[in-house]
This record gives structure tokens, sequence and C-alpha cells, in this order.
């Protein structure tokens, strides 16, 4: 694992990696093919025994699956996609391009493409195009001992055992689950229901947003969880490592979009410079136009600038006192939000909480702003002019105001956002500044007005 | 589940609320819990079967759990710590004071006051603090059978069964591991050996960090991971549902870090005022005191600003640029080197991808500011004076100069404080806008004298 930078520097030589491969575990090959080409990457596969190349090709590590896959001889990669877990395999099928994409689907058996095709209906991050429909599922009417005889023979071709699915006989609904190491535990001639959990199990429905089945998951500390359709058939079930790791994918895009940006789901140094450009610069775009605004209020208040030019001295630390409070106030919303903490229909309550805060917190850094100018005065490291009390107090009177619009302007973004069917987590930190800076700005002059006028003003 | 919230308007009735308790989900039960106090909880915990208590304060979702603990009466409370799982039980009395702690230790047993102590001699966040030790270990010279058999001895006492864990009979080192699948397809009277994997199973050691547990078990899929001390003995087990627990809890902590401010641990609306005032504004006012060197910078171009008002109008749009910049170059940063993507080696050749990115986006954004002051002029809604095309080119240069620091000293802030032993968590967004707005300034005004010296300056 520690020189597996080295391969791509050598002459590359298939045959050798994938002698090399077959000591390691599949989830060190999956480093080891990230750092070729897609094209080595296949040649080296090809080499590999068909299980092990499964095996590799089911990882949601490997980067270039749907590259690989296009990169092999039909021959070879018809049955690798035929062992796949449909759930990965339909991954890969959905990133590839026709004629390849439907050629290849056409040689696939009969079961694996009704798999893959069932899976590829439903949108991306739902439970639908998560979940696996290689499953235990046994009739109602089994004993302890044919299930377990049941499990023995199929294990190998099942992605979990641990769970197993007890359906009506008649009408292939759902009636229970079972859990492997009750089933070990249990009287062999006895009914498998006898096993089964009392209340009815967790399940969820296809159309399922991802977060909603981790939340089911991670709440009930579970193995999978069924995807039960309309009439209660189960259509297949999410697994526990596949929510992990939509976990773990879903927390990046949350801090990238935090950070201002379109998530991406490739390794920072696999995004290509213009796809990184095109990820960053339609946002920063978008900011600078509103952020223009501030252009055309500080145009709007030329005349009182003119007249009190220490006025603009502390636009800087003002503006960014309000976005820096605004930004704690819509992380910590976005977060809660995303855990159900708070509700939909808990925005006043929030906004109840963030008046005080804002106001406290804005007193704070008003109170430093106004000691530094004192200090600053009363030293002689500056001279904020004959009115500088006043000047004092409008800089301090102003923190107030932005601190406290900031935090609650902050807090009630990620509540708009879903309000109006966005995910909250598109309420940037940059977002955030934004509105605060440009409202900010307002604050800061008319207190400034109301402060001065008649002095400075 | 929908009417919860309802229980704690209600006259509070403990016997009503048990008995409704025991037709729910203990994952349900932990939701109702957390709505009343902890002392109502007691009253209520007390109430139920121990086995259902107990699976209630296991669960890491229960809010209150140390002070519950605390009211309930000791002869109540000692049974409960004992039954429950040794890590959890750590949590709870870790957070208990003395005298309740020492009196409550006392009056355990010895097995669970010895698993309890192992675990709280771990720092927090280590895979020793978090593991359990109630797993399956066996002698490697055992049989299938003899194996399974034990297994169904003590399913009820153990936490996961699924992974099995094989022991050399005489110096009790970790030699193996087996799947609980692979076990229940075994010759009955094979070795347990031969089910074990050929490769040396994964392993991690007491100290190591949560996030890099969290790494292998979803880089192997793992059910569990053995936690190994120096000697080769196991001294217990992390589980798949506490490493989930553990990564939500972690990308809460990375998303309010991230937001500026100290991490919390509880929901939103359980965050005492006080206390969110502390998390919030220690970081809230060493930005500021940070920020206070724009106003010094400002001061310091007191003449230059005097002389060319027009370049005022520009400082909040040209500062919340390279802030915003810099956001998002950290924000994927501070993910990349959290999932590994990149290492504290790499930190140049980021340099070497930001430093263009950063130049292309400057650009872009200097286009459309100039843009702005162009069409602003021609159409007559402002007049930025005589030498309104040399400001247009200082407000253009300005951003390319600011949005290229703010990307590159964005990407490497993460860098830097990983280097100096912190989280490269701790890189937020106020940080790096706090970072970049100081040397934003500089680099407007250095711009500024370059291009309008002997015009405007």
């Amino acid at each position: 694992m520690t020189d597996t930078h080295a391969i791509s520097d050598d002459v590359f030589d298939a045959a050798s990696i994938a002698a090399r491969l077959t000591h390691e575990d599949v989830a060190d090959n999956v480093e080891v093919l990230n750092q070729l080409t897609a094209v080595e990457a296949a040649e080296v596969l090809a080499l590999l025994p068909t299980e092990r190349a499964v095996g590799i090709l089911d990882k949601p590590e490997l980067l270039f699956g749907a590259e690989i896959v296009e990169a092999l001889p039909r021959p070879i990669a018809v049955p690798l996609i035929a062992g796949m877990s449909a759930d990965m395999a339909a991954d890969i099928v959905q990133q590839l391009e026709d004629p390849v994409r439907t050629e290849l689907m056409q040689k696939l058996d009969e079961a694996s493409r009704t798999a893959i095709a069932g899976l590829l209906e439903y949108p991306q991050n739902t439970a639908g195009s998560m979940m696996t429909t290689e499953f235990v599922s046994v009739p109602a009417n089994w004993t302890v001992e044919q299930t377990l005889q049941h499990i023995r023979q199929v294990e190998r071709t099942r992605e979990t055992v641990y769970a197993i699915y007890v359906l009506d006989p008649l009408s292939r609904r759902l009636v229970g689950a079972v859990s492997l190491r009750r089933l070990i535990s249990g009287e062999p001639t006895a009914n498998i229901l006898v096993l089964a959990a009392e209340r009815a199990p967790i399940t969820t429905t296809p159309l399922a947003d991802r977060e909603d089945v981790a939340r089911l998951i991670t709440k009930y500390d579970l193995l999978a969880v069924p995807v039960v359709d309309k009439a209660g058939h189960v259509r297949g079930i999410v697994t526990f490592d596949d929510i992990m790791d939509a976990i773990i994918e879903e927390s990046t895009e949350d801090v990238q979009k935090f950070g201002g940006m379109e998530a991406t789901e490739e390794p920072y140094m696999q995004i290509g410079l213009m796809d990184m450009i095109r990820k960053r610069g339609v946002w920063l775009c978008l900011l600078f136009v509103s952020e223009m605004l501030t252009a055309s209020a500080m145009q709007h208040f030329e005349g009182e600038l003119e007249k009190a030019l220490v006025l603009t001295l502390f636009i800087p630390l003002i503006m960014s006192s309000g976005g820096n409070s605004g930004s704690q106030a819509t992380s910590l919303l976005i977060r809660s939000l995303a855990l159900h903490d708070v509700k939909l229909s808990d925005w006043w309550r929030v906004a109840f909480r963030e008046l005080p805060t804002g106001i406290i917190l804005g007193s704070m850094l008003g109170l430093i702003g106004i000691i530094r100018i004192v200090l600053w005065q009363k030293l002689g490291f500056y001279d904020y002019g004959e009115h500088w009390v006043l000047v004092a107090l409008t800089v301090g009177a102003a923190l107030i105001g932005v601190v406290t619009f900031g935090s609650v302007a902050g807090s009630m973004l990620p509540f708009a956002l879903q309000r109006a069917g966005f995910d909250p987590a598109s309420a940037s930190a940059p977002f955030v500044a934004t509105l605060v800076d440009v409202t900010g700005l307002m604050i800061y002059f008319s207190v400034a007005l109301l402060i001065l006028r008649g002095t400075l003003l």
C-alpha cells in the first residue's frame, strides 16, 4: 500500500500488476487501479479471475468503473457486469453511452438485464436506485431449518444474508424480518415466523431519499432496510455499507456546498481544471453579481462618505462581522434541519432564539469596537476627528444591528430554501455573507445618519 | 411517533407513559424520553422491564443518559449499568460526577467494573473509547460446530455475533476472523480456521482516531473491526453502527466548525443560550479582533482614499470575492484531507492547481467588474470621474490578484493547520475570509497605486 504511486512511474506491465493484485485485498486492489488510466486498468482487470474482477467493480471507491468497462473486450465485460451486484452494475450502466450501453444490456442474461433495468428507473440518490435486489426472502410457512438450508445454498450470491425477509406465501407481501443471529439459535423445526420481531419490520419506499434511509438505518441500528412498494412487495434492500458510503459522500457535498461551490464527487486531484472552474465559477459569478449591490449602495451614500471619510475605515470590519455571525447560524441550522433536530415549522422558535443571541453577540463586538476606537484616539495612534465619540457610538450600534441581522437572516435562510423546495444545504457561507453584506451596509449608513446628523453628516 | 410532543404538555404520568413505551420500538422510546426532563425520564425508566430500560440507555441518541442514571434510585441504576454494553456504560459513567460515580462503580459486579474502567482509560474519540468488549472469540483448535454451539449460547449477551475472532489457544493472539455467514455454510467437523480469510484480519489499535476506524470499516465493508493491542490481544471491537453515529457526529462538527463556531453535540433547541453565546462568541471575537487589521490598513491608505473616494465604492465587492474563492478552496481541501484524497506532502501539487484556477476565476470576475463600470459610465447611471477607464482597470486587476490569493491561501490553510497539529477542519469560512480580507485590501491599494499614480493618486 505504501508504494502504489510508484506503479504509474514504472513501465506499465499488466501481467505483473495482475499477479501482485491477487495477493492483496480487493479494497487495496481498487487503490492500485485508481492510479492507472482506464485503459490500463481494463487490461489488468481482464487478467484477473472473474470473482476478483467482479469484487473490484463492485467497490464504490473505484473511480472510473464505467470507463474501464467500456475499455474491456465485450466478451469479458458481459459476465463481469452479470456477476456484479445489481445496484453497482446499474450505476456503471447508467454512466455508459450508447451504443456500448445497449450492446452490453442486450448481451446480458435475462435476469441481470431485468434487475439492472428496474434499478435504472429510479431517480439518483433514492432508496430504489441504491438497493440491491440480491437479498434472502423465504415464505412464511417455512421452518427454521428450511430457511437455514436455503441460506447455505444462496449465501455466495447474496450481498447480505444477515437479514432474512419473510413473505406471505400467497400474496408475497412482507410479513416479518428475522436476523441471522436469531435464526441460528432457533428451534430447527419451529416456524420461521416465531423468530420474527413482534412489531412490523421497519421499511422504506423506492422513492425515499437516501438521507431518510440513512436516518432509519442509524436510528434502528439496522444491517439493511427493505424497500417495499405500494403493493407491499419487497423490491430490494439497502444495506448499511451502501448507506455509510452515501453518508460520507453527502457530508462531503454539504461541506463543499457550504463553501459556496457545486458539489463534486471526484477526489480533488482527479477533477479536470475546466470542470473545477465551472463548478466554482458559476457560484462565484452569481455571488459577484449580487455583491455588486454593495457598490450601488455605496454610490447611493457617496455624499455622506465624502463628508465623513472616517466611516469608510470600518466598512470591512462591520460587514465581515455580519457575515461571520450569519455563517455560524447557517451552519448550525443546516445540520439541525438535516438531522431533523428542528422541523420546518420550528422556524419562529429558532428566530426567537437567534434574536437575543444576535443582540448579545453584537453587543460584545460593539463593545470591543468602541474600546478600540477610544484606545487608538486616547493613545494617539489615530485621530478620528473631533466627533470621535459619536463615530465610536455609530460603529458600536451598527455592529449590534449587523450581527443581529446576520444571526437571524443566517438562521432563516436554510428554512426559506427548504420551504421553497431546495436543499437547505445550498445556503452557503458566501451566500449568507453576500446577503448580509448589502443589508449590513444599509444598516451602517442608516445608523450613521441617525447618530451623526448635524455633526459630521 | 407523531404526537410525542404532546406528552410534555399533558399532566406527567410516568405509569401510562411506561405502559405505552413497551408497545413501541426502543428507538422510538428514546424519542419520547428526550422530550421529558431527566427526572421524569428516570421515573418512567424505573417502571420499564430491565431489558428495555437497558436497551434505551444503550442508544447513543438518548440525550441525558447520565442525568437520568443520576436521578434513578441506586438499586435500580446499578443493574441497568451492568446490563448495558460496556462502551455505552463507560460513556455515561464518564459524565457522572463524584460521589455518584464512585458509588455506582463500587456497587457494580467485578466484570462490569473492570470493563468500564478499562474503557475509561482511553481518550475520547479513539477506537479504545468506542469499542465494545462483548464480542465472540474462540480458540483456533475449535471446530465449526463447537463455534456455532458457543454462539448460540452467548448470542444474547453479545453486541454482535456476525464476526467471530479466532485466537491462538496458548498466546490468545488474534490469528483470524470468520464471518457468521461463512460459518453457517461450513462443514460442522472442520476446523474453524478453514473458514478464516487467507489474509490477516484488518485490525486497528486502541489509540486510533475514530476517523481512521471509519475509513477502515467503509473501505473494507466490515461489520466490525477488532481493536488489537501491542501484544496482539483483542481488547474489543468497534461495530459499524457506532462508527455510523460517529461519522454523522463528525460531519455535523465539520460543518459547524467550517461555519466558524465551536462544535456542539446537543441538538439546536437543547443548547442553553449562554452555552450558545460562548460557543459562537469566542470565535466571533477572535475574528473581529483580527479583522481590525482592515481598519488599520484603511487608515494607512487614508491619503489615497481622500484623493480617490471612488476606490472605496468597490472595497466590499473586491474583499468578498477574495473571501468567497477562499471559502471554496478551503471546503474542497478540508474534505480532501479528511478523506485522504490528498496527503500533507501534496500541498505543492494543490498550490500549483489553485494558482491557474484562481487566475482564471479572477479574470472572469475582473471582466464582469470592468463591464459593469463601463456600462454604468456609458449609460450614465454613475460618473466614476475622468479617469474611469483607469478605475475600471484597477478593479479588474485587483480582482485577479485577490481571487488568486484567496484560492491559494484558502487551499493552503488546511495544510498549514494540519502541519501545525490542528484539525484541518478548523479552517472555517470566516477564518479564511478574515485572512483574505486584510491581504485583499493591501492588494487592491497596491494595484491602485500602480495604475493610478500620476492621475488620481
